[in-house]
């Protein structure tokens, strides 16, 4: 079977540097197939990084192959690891930048990548997306075994999900993601918000009455409250941005209070 | 034969979301040949949208599956719709999106998406792109029959170009698309600009004497009126942006005024 | 074996044309592997092409068909070219642009393109990536022998990098490409700074001891001077932008300067 190699890295897409990385996949494996998840994570944002593969990886094919490079501490001592999960392998540096990802497939075994045959013949001190990571994706597409890629690791730098706060009858999340079309995402999931119950939302001062299924079931350039397509709460603006229209940032608190059996408003 | 899929959206380049629908459509198909157009139309932009598929997707082989997912109203009660064309198949919401494209190629039928069989099981309220455009794209790509995949509807929402007047020696038409590099893309076609005679064609006040093969047959700096690559009359400035130095916009009016016979300028 | 076909233009990702270009070369062989290196190459700047593509292109595997578009003397009297090198197929326009990168590979021939029969049967005056250079490189991809598409040229337009100046204990040089991180690209390659010699740097008034071999070796906002990823001296700041903090731009002088034997740092 094909074997995806999918990329999330903060290199942009003005310089040479996802294109080199790629030039490295394809001279170990010139049949190898690449998916851009993003190159636009914000330079050195791990936990943005994070987070975007947290939430797109899990769409992909078994057997895929998940490369992030998110890598300020590239060069220093910080390890470069394979995570071996239910589904996935996961390719990166050891500073919690597949971590979210990883844990939410189930963890297998955690490898560091060692085995300098695997690697680019020279490795610079700057760019291990292009020297190690990418070469390395490419010799498990064509099928080397991940234990021959280092010895095991009996941990890694792990990031969590801020955790949520449940108090009788309120949930106390915040912001963890902010998307282009300024759709604030919160770490509040689905499964944590009860049916039949409805529930009054509260964020940067404002309130929010029932959480709704789309973004068109709120008044044009209305704030609107719904389980996004990444399976939290979002807070969002229909045909706006939250994040401009209600000033929303990363980190900034959210709170759902139970006020009573939901209004069927479907 | 290998049935490309492309896809154009306004899902931007940063966030998980056009990552999240290329993994549903590896899903299903992970050979799927997967080509991006755009994933940067103007968030909600339906008519940009339409532009964009309209002046790309000729250029696609037949039998290639053209997607578009600029979905403002997704989750609402909006369709779902597969248009089948001479040479493609267009997929996306029934906004107008795949329109003009489709319009261009020649409609042989369409048809309303209701099979959830070829959906994702779980289909969420606010990306169908993840969730059933692009599972149904990869379908198709392994050879499921259109026919399949719900009953055949009598008509689609449909946009036009707007249209041309033409009175005396005068054509009025406007500016329907403005690209990345300023040029203001008119909805006057080629074949409308009879050969042989030559124009003045007036803009935001300022007139330009004939259409011009090349911009760079204007000095540098200056204002040029050629038909661009898409076919239709383009206002540019050479080695700068026709949009600033003009102050042109989308809707903007452009008079044609034939001025006697041609001058040979080539 | 499968011959990659990469990109390098100024189309920018928003617009229609470089999806045209990938459908014009998927017409010609609709099983391409075409591979992006960069769609946003600044408008028209030849220069800043020629660098993505020198910096990018070694990377790809023997046989790789690089493709370079940035070509603001479309329809104008340049030629259209091959350049066949040790390892690759160079196609592009004759301004300097695939020019850095081929020299560096060593050029064995030119060829002018000329045999119409390996174009879109249309040639528009505005478009050659899509109507000339898609088409030639997946007729190339396809076997074609490159000496039937024209006829051998004498000589090309080259650019060079420019020099460096080395004057006793120093070495002049310039900046010649600032990434998207704000670090700065100089002319001064690896190989021109001794091992076991300290070097003081200077750039844009302020001083700088030693190459680095990291980043992180500086502090967190510092500015730092090492040999980056394209193995030319790089000016950056660590966790910054070298380009906003100091104000540097494409031109500037660089100046090293011998300040006696190494200090291992390492």
């Amino acid at each position: 079977m094909q074997r995806i190699i999918t990329l999330t890295t903060d290199f942009g897409l003005r310089d040479p540097y996802q294109g080199a990385m790629k030039g490295a996949i394809l001279s170990v494996n010139p049949a190898a197939a690449i998916i851009d998840i993003s190159h636009l994570v914000a330079s050195a944002n791990v936990l943005e990084g994070a987070f975007v593969m947290h939430f797109a990886c899990p769409y992909f094919p078994d057997g895929s192959i998940h490369v992030g490079v998110v890598d300020p501490g590239v060069g220093s001592e910080r390890k470069a690891i394979l995570v071996e999960t239910k589904r996935y392998l996961f390719i990166g540096p050891d500073n919690g930048l597949v971590s979210l990802a990883a844990k939410d497939d189930g963890i297998k075994r955690v490898i560091e990548l060692e085995n300098a045959r695997y690697f680019r013949t020279e490795v610079s001190d700057t760019f291990h997306g292009r020297d190690i990571f990418g070469p390395v994706a490419a010799h498990l597409s064509l099928g080397v075994d991940p234990a021959e890629l280092g010895r095991p690791l009996d941990n890694m730098t792990g990031l969590d999900l801020p955790g949520t706060e449940i108090d009788g009858s309120e949930i106390k999340g915040e912001i963890i993601y902010i998307d282009t079309f300024g759709n604030a995402v919160t770490n509040i999931r689905r499964d944590e918000i009860r049916n039949g119950v409805d529930f009054e939302i509260s964020v940067k001062g404002i309130k929010l009455i029932g959480v709704k299924r789309t973004y068109s079931m709120a008044g044009k350039g209305s704030p609107v409250a719904l389980i996004g397509s990444t399976g939290f709460l979002e807070v969002a603006v229909n045909n706006g941005s939250a994040a401009q229209a209600l000033g929303i940032r990363v980190g900034d608190k959210v709170t759902l209070r139970a006020i009573g059996p939901r209004v069927i408003d479907r």
